[in-house]
């Protein structure tokens, strides 16, 4: 039996083009005499669609696709990721009761779908429960950006439903391969991660029951994000598998899907890491190609005698790849045959010349236009600097000194400062806050809808966070391409695209600090240049690391932070250096302390920015936008953490 | 036994303060001889708090405020809805397996904890699965803005792992009441709302099973939010358990929360409704206070003998309540002891109409500002309408004309339209939306950010859906008061503010349509008046029937409305009347097409705005937002749609 692993680029919404592409891999597998080719969940649709699941005349629309794959299947089994409206189950168990879908809809299943030769394919054992060649996801996911459950009726609802033991409902299908049926077990994506899901005292591992009914293999058709360190992660959840039935596990072929998708607030990648798994759990067969469409085939017979050995790209090139991509589909995100150009605030600082030199990798240099907009506060080698990585990139640049837009606000101000009282330091944030707004809005804003072009949001995760941007200033944006990369991050980008994309200083090294994130008399220090002599309030490398405690998967808070500074495990559990606390004199109880409240003071503060902040490529296991949801809250003060302060601030340094 | 029901004022996130609430509701309960009193679901900490349920040194705050709670139930039974983090689960079943939540933390329940007497409650039937006095919620919400399955264990997740019927867990506690003890079913919430719950071929009623082990009455606690018709929902609820169970029904106990709550992106409105049924699923007893809180006292023996006729207010009036509520939230949601105070653009057109007068209700006539901002485009008889408002509110006016930031812009755009080639129609667009953002940012954003002030967005449901409004313009604010109004609801609501709450014509009539949404020759209809003669693209009415559709539970679509004009439906579908069809010229079908297509590509091209827009104040069943949420996705055609338009278009007119 041969198995065609179907790695598709898969554009959400897009059925017709999702279609031709499955067509043209259906063609490419019967050329390489597969029996069976399998294709990624939600392969026609997409799976991030949000409420577009609720529109069932999409759903119906999907319905009928489902149909044209079917007639596809001449001389080959077909199984693909769709969603079945299930609006036969009254004929199917002839009866009138009511099968809803928890929301009272029709019943609709996430859904592998089986076909070959023109039909459904059978089970090993019937169930009119079930429509025929349609076996629903048994684990909804509802982490992170996966609301499933919102939308779907799983394999388990339905045997809760029915009182039909699960097991019974986990069946193979007999897929023919010359003139022999071979039972196959499918599943999808999530059913893989069982580890957390539980039934009847242990994992609730529905490929043991396949297995049991008779499976002689696996197939997972999969959407899975791209996190770092993915293939590890599927790797161990293989091992747990095979830990979980260690006499039967079967060799396991795992599809993913590529191409980003969106769900508003975030845009999520898809790397593929398509593999195949043999019985003991070990790799034998995997896709080359990371972030890219593949067809891998894999011949059963010979899955026992092959092993792999996993490569992992670097973090930063990963997240490149993983940014990249991103960037890439907004095209198709929008239903465009071209890529958008853009214009990007370039202001001399790390941050934007990294979105800059990003894009211009992602869509070449004709489709991206720099502007600087300096005002008084602005130095001439942030200037400089930011001319010469548009030189190098090749971009248009344009330069808008933003003095006079700044002197036609002051009159408004003026006459309302003789009628209405304001403390100086607001009115000194309100002059600041004008700056950033005249070059978000009043420039980039217009500039894009003048000449049709999109502006990015060029922030980092850390100012994301703490809400160091300005509203209607440089919070807008139609996608922040670097939103979820700490600025160590947005660092090593920097070297990366220099070193490795553009094989030159694109990005000058004047604007790098040394391990400490120490600049040297001539380097050039992240400042906002709003004011004069201005420094950003924020510990590079500490505050990175801190953000990415926060938003891990441990959810770290302050009361963590000061159980580890009395314990003295700062340094093992950020994974920074004691210099890097030394450099930023958080040693000291009252600075750490001090400093610990501004920070989640702010990240607390910020919610309404980031409630009107455009979307985040996902970098992270974490980011804000819709991975991250959050309600507006005041602040909750714990007894825990102010005794936990109380003892911090008595133990005055973190030597001691 | 006497059963106090708490209609209790939650405010999210402030443990401290709902929990002094409670301690004085606790103190008129006894006070009233109350055996029992029962408290909404989450009382203590707020319900909808998005990933602070992922911050578990919250949760362990949250649990150190239950054992408050436990305190201080001496003389008293206290049910409450709580969260419960299950830390000691292996040490009662004295076992080391895993009992992870779904997403591999802690166990956590959305739980209704019952004390007395400074012990946790007793089951009639006694479990080490569950924890002493804590019963989990059993049905999980997702859909709306919950999303309950991201955060919480259900009961039928523990039924599940331990493999022990859900009916067995199901139990009722036993309530101390003189000397006596009384079986009381507890559940919360969504519990009652089980039809679309299937479990063994029937509706999931967790009331059965707490009957059918017991229980002489149930206490339902619920965090349900508000919407119009929302009692009658309630009793009709009420009315199909009797029916599931005729024979057994007992009396029930239902108690709500008021005050709002956030996700970020929607201010969600609760309303009490308390409500006592007897045991034919009547109401026997119900809260008076709309929007208020609350202390029902009921006497379990009387119940019977009672009833109660249900009064539902007017749709626009409660909705007016609902935005009220919202905006008095605001105070409570930034944790400040003052209203905050706000300015407000104020056009002269009927949205910031409403909007300043609902502020001005809401807040006073001293927290509110309003500003007119002029251009060469608008006429003075809007801007007689703004000066006429804002006198007969008595609050501050101002007036800014635009045109010197307006001309301050040119230079920019003069030099760049001589240098890149943009059609025309965008140069004319780019200068409106210049408008928009002089007003919404360079104005409004820096006045509120300059003088400690907030400002509102005036946006209604049609603007919002169809996008149309300017990104960091009119789309800016902190809140959105009319955004899930039509336009239709907009003039009901400038009408009955007028009429009911400030008795004088406040807004002025000429602002007003007929019914038909004509204008008379010296009224004022709808424009954005950001160029000559501007009139809104809106075909009010009859688009504000399509946008409730469209947003109602059955989201209807083109392909319904193509239907509907083929089957001569509109006016039953839409309840619209013939001659609003007329009105419009819909009626010509291919007026019609153009039309819907121009409506449903508005809607789907304009989700960039709304991730980028401030929170909507819910007062429909589906609000922009995260009620209803939204990938950007590329147009999607159907086959079926493309035939149905040909048959529309065939059949030239709809009344033929």
């Amino acid at each position: 039996m041969r198995v065609a692993l179907a790695q598709m680029h898969i554009i959400p919404g897009a059925l017709e083009q999702n279609f031709s592409t499955m067509l043209a891999m259906i063609v490419e597998a019967k050329a390489q005499s597969a029996d069976l080719i399998a294709f990624p969940e939600m392969c026609l649709s997409g799976y991030l669609l949000s409420d577009q699941w609720l529109d069932r005349s999409f759903c119906a629309e999907l319905m009928a696709y489902n149909e044209k794959v079917r007639l596809a299947s001449d001389g080959i089994a077909i199984a693909f990721g769709s969603a079945f409206v299930d609006d036969h189950i009254n004929e199917r168990l002839e009866d009138n009761h009511p099968h809803p879908n928890k929301d009272g809809r029709t019943r609709m299943y996430n859904a592998v779908i089986i076909v070959q030769n023109g039909e459904y394919a059978k089970r090993a054992a019937n169930t009119d429960l079930l429509p025929e060649g349609v076996q629903p996801k048994t684990l909804l996911p509802n982490y992170r950006f996966f609301d499933d459950e919102r939308y779907f009726f799983s394999l388990q609802s339905v045997s809760q439903d029915h009182g039909i033991p699960l097991e019974k409902l986990a069946q193979p299908y007999l897929i023919e391969v010359s003139g022999g049926r071979t039972p196959v077990g499918f599943e999808v994506c999530e059913d893989l991660w069982c580890q957390d899901y539980r039934k009847d005292g242990r994992a609730l591992n529905i490929t043991r029951s396949l297995v049991h009914n008779g499976a002689d293999l696996i197939v997972n058709i999969s959407s899975s994000p791209w996190t770092y360190l993915k293939h590890d992660a599927r790797d161990r959840r293989i091992r747990f598998l095979t830990e979980d039935m260690p006499e039967s596990f079967v060799p396991f072929y795992y599809v993913n899907s590529v191409g980003p998708q969106n769900n508003g607030k975030n845009i999520v990648t898809f790397d593929g890491g398509t593999t195949v798994y043999n019985s003991n759990g070990e790799p034998a067969l995997t896709s080359e190609r990371f972030f890219a469409p593949d067809l891998l085939i894999a011949d059963h017979s010979k899955i026992s005698t092959l092993q792999v050995e996993r490569k992992e790209f670097g973090k930063i090139e990963q997240k490149y790849h993983a940014i990249i991509s991103g960037l890439r589909y907004l095209k198709d995100m929008l239903g465009w045959s071209e890529h958008p150009e853009f214009v990007v605030g370039l202001s001399g600082g790390i941050d934007s010349a990294v979105v800059v030199t990003l894009l211009t990798a992602a869509l070449g240099k004709d489709a991206v236009w720099a502007v600087n907009m300096p005002s008084q506060y602005n130095s001439s080698s942030t200037r400089n600097v930011a001319k010469h990585i548009a030189n190098q990139l090749g971009i248009e640049y344009l330069e808008f000194p933003i003095e006079s837009l700044v002197n036609a606000h002051k009159p408004v101000f003026d006459k309302l400062d003789t009628q209405f009282d304001s403390p100086e330091w607001m009115k000194q944030l309100s002059d600041e806050n004008i700056q950033a707004k005249i070059r978000g809005t009043s420039i980039l804003s217009n500039i894009a809808g003048r000449y049709g072009r999109m502006f990015t949001n060029n922030g980092n995760k850390l100012e994301v966070a703490l809400g160091y941007a300005t509203l209607y200033g440089d919070v807008g944006g139609v996608i922040a391409p670097i939103a979820d990369l700490t600025k160590a991050e947005v660092y090593d980008l920097a070297r990366y695209l220099n070193r490795d994309i553009f094989k030159q200083e694109v990005i000058p090294e004047s604007l790098f600090p040394n391990a400490l994130f120490e600049f040297a008399e001539d380097a050039i220090a992240p400042s906002a240049e709003l004011k004069h002599d201005q420094v950003d309030p924020i510990k590079f490398g500490y505050h990175c690391a801190m953000i990415e405690a926060f938003t891990s998967f441990k959810k770290i808070n302050a009361v963590h932070m000061l159980n580890w500074f009395l314990e003295g495990t700062l340094e093992q559990n950020l994974g920074i250096s004691a210099d890097l606390i030394r450099r930023w004199g958080v040693d000291d109880a009252e600075v750490f302390v001090k400093d610990l409240n501004w920070f989640t003071g702010c990240i607390r503060k910020s919610v309404f920015k980031r409630i009107q902040a455009p979307p985040i490529i996902v970098t992270s296991t974490s980011a804000y936008g819709y991975d991250i949801r959050e309600s507006q809250l005041p602040e909750i003060s714990s007894g825990e953490h102010q005794a936990l302060e109380q003892q911090v601030l008595a133990r005055k340094n973190y030597w001691r």
